[in-house]
């Protein structure tokens, strides 16, 4: 007996038709896309096209040869942020950000980029105003994630983007906790760079992601080598995608990202995320009362998404998963999960947080073992 | 019936071993790396661990914490390269190189690094004196393929690794064409970073590759991002592995990989080069009595390794492929390869060749039944 609850680090288990789509690409496909003229090549491309278009589908990117395939969001957010600012331009980001987007704009900082991190609330939640506030004349780019790794909380990204859009900046959007779960709409919600991994709600497998470009955004490759195309050029091309996709693809992994595309698609990325919301309003419910408890993230219930952070007073949150781990075989994440600067925001500094995130596949059976779990581990008072 | 010839690009098929544990890393594992504590986590952690140290066992790298996961090899070039050069630094390399080497060195050429290409003769061979030329007191890495992924040829990196060494220089090592088919021992050799693809000789999935850095090698992060530790630093570490490996990994891959490394390491590397050759020197012999028939690539027999570049009089070389394909169900590849100045050098160019690279699982009878195929297809006349 075993309950997955760390979602928010890649989601478990996938449905069976993706491992059987990677699978597939190993053993019946083989070889590699956009290479070779014969049959499996030609074959291979198509997999890469289709989970492409898929991608475009369903974040309504305008132009499905800009989505843009990486190794993960980490990688994504590279591209997005090195790919398109250049020293003397200003960025604004939040406290709240995984290191994914701070070390990147940090390293960029160092080269000449201006850098400002607006504040958040106890809650986890950055005030629109603040990003108004830190516009300068320079300011290039609005970065920031549209849910929290940490809270849960689902940030003003409507009025992030209205902002960035009057002031002339790109908005980049750091999906990494809400793709899959929250629909996301790039040209409705003015998006110009969305980075999202494929293997937490896009359901695919490990060692996929995606950098989705809206048309007319120019960036610049990170990566330079073989595309497959204008070989001749001594230098990376820029053309969309295969100037930003050099080497050799990971194709079992996008084959199956292709089949998570194709799962959520079908069974609707709102109610997938009305029932990890579900599940985790439930949690919440059944611990708030609890002496000791202190739960994470906004106070409105609109506001947040599903995982719950959480710590338990006198416990040290690596203890407790530990335990969890060990004496139920509940599987939850705890520390400061790589966004230092938002546990100083909401106040569990340095020890960080106990993170709870259900996943499609579980239930409320699931949360009702790791309630009682909770209980009985924090009531036998052997911290 | 369909022969797979294009191992060069990518090895087809892996042994069975290698998709049964990518398939039981997302079945049975499924979380990430390095990150939570929890025992699916342990497991994924163990699981990469298992194939860093089976990579710096068959390589002979001296500490296998300085293996460096990355999506292919053209990401290990470009971080070996962008790692460690600096403006004002001089680099050498050959015109025999893949994009993926060459393209990352005219990108820092751009910003100020000192480029030499030194020449190849028309076998595709680089004189080692050349590289000797070429030294200045600024020269900081002698960058090189071990074999032509154009004509198949050895290059002499024994001599080269010399030469880098009395000159205090880095010897970059592209292995795609040769790991997992030509013994390589990084200390014998005097490698100070070998990079490689997982999905070609090593037979793991696409979507690997790896980075060996030898000990006293100072390397720079080319990604930033989450690294499981260190959390709370602004700047991402430079500490081996995990500063070099941002973000979510490719555990499937991974996992692969590792069953791929435990193949060739049971298998015995020389005798699946020997193999390999053999097959292409039978495949030599048929075809070089033959009118019209060019096979490129160097005269000594010892300096070539399993893969056969050639051209016929009047075709295109891609037009060949396509007939080898549709009428006889053979995938081999025509063009340029993502080497144009190779084919510079041995008089192949712009028409490229048409590229022919055996592998572990094919056999002598595979062979007859290409060769008979090209000369049926040459000899209709209609080209």
């Amino acid at each position: 007996m075993s309950i997955y609850f760390d979602n928010a680090a890649t989601s478990f288990p996938k449905p069976d038709q993706v491992y059987q789509a990677a699978l597939q690409a190993m053993q019946q496909v083989g070889a590699s896309p956009g290479r070779g003229g014969y049959g499996r090549a030609l074959d291979a491309s198509r997999l890469v096209l289709d989970t492409r278009e898929a991608a475009a589908r369903l974040f309504n990117c305008a132009d499905s040869s800009r989505v843009v395939f990486t190794g993960n969001a980490t990688m994504a957010l590279n591209l997005a942020t090195m790919g398109t600012l250049l020293p003397g331009d200003h960025v604004i980001t939040s406290c709240m950000e995984h290191n994914s987007l701070l070390r990147p704009l940090f390293r960029l900082e160092k080269q000449g980029v201006e850098l400002t991190v607006v504040p958040a609330d106890a809650q986890g939640l950055v005030d629109p105003d603040q990003i108004r506030l830190a516009l300068r004349k320079n300011t290039r780019m609005v970065a920031l994630a549209h849910v929290s790794n940490v809270t849960g909380g689902i940030q003003d990204i409507q009025q992030a983007a209205v902002i960035a859009r009057e002031a002339g900046a790109l908005l980049l959007l750091d999906a990494a906790q809400s793709a899959g779960t929250i629909p996301i709409d790039m040209q409705a919600m003015g998006i110009d760079l969305l980075a999202v991994p494929g293997h937490k709600g896009l359901l695919g497998p490990q060692g996929t992601g995606l950098l989705a470009v809206a048309p007319g955004v120019q960036l610049r490759p990170l990566i330079a080598g073989g595309t497959g195309s204008s070989s001749d050029q001594d230098h990376q091309p820029d053309s969309f995608p295969e100037g930003f996709e050099a080497g050799t693809h990971n194709l079992p992994g996008i084959a199956g990202l292709g089949a998570g595309l194709a799962f959520l698609l079908e069974t609707g990325v709102a109610g997938i995320g009305q029932h990890e919301q579900q599940l985790t309003e439930h949690l919440r419910q059944r611990l708030e009362a609890l002496t000791g408890f202190r739960l994470f993230g906004p106070q409105q219930p609109e506001q947040r998404s599903g995982l719950l952070s959480l710590t338990v007073e006198g416990w040290d949150p690596s203890i407790l998963a530990f335990c969890l781990d060990r004496e139920y075989g509940i599987a939850v994440r705890a520390g400061l999960h790589c966004a230092p600067r938002a546990h100083r925001a909401i106040g569990s500094y340095p020890a960080g947080t106990l993170r709870i995130s259900p996943g499609w596949f579980n239930t409320l059976a699931d949360i009702d073992t790791c309630c009682e779990a909770l209980i009985s581990i924090t009531q036998k008072g052997d911290s």
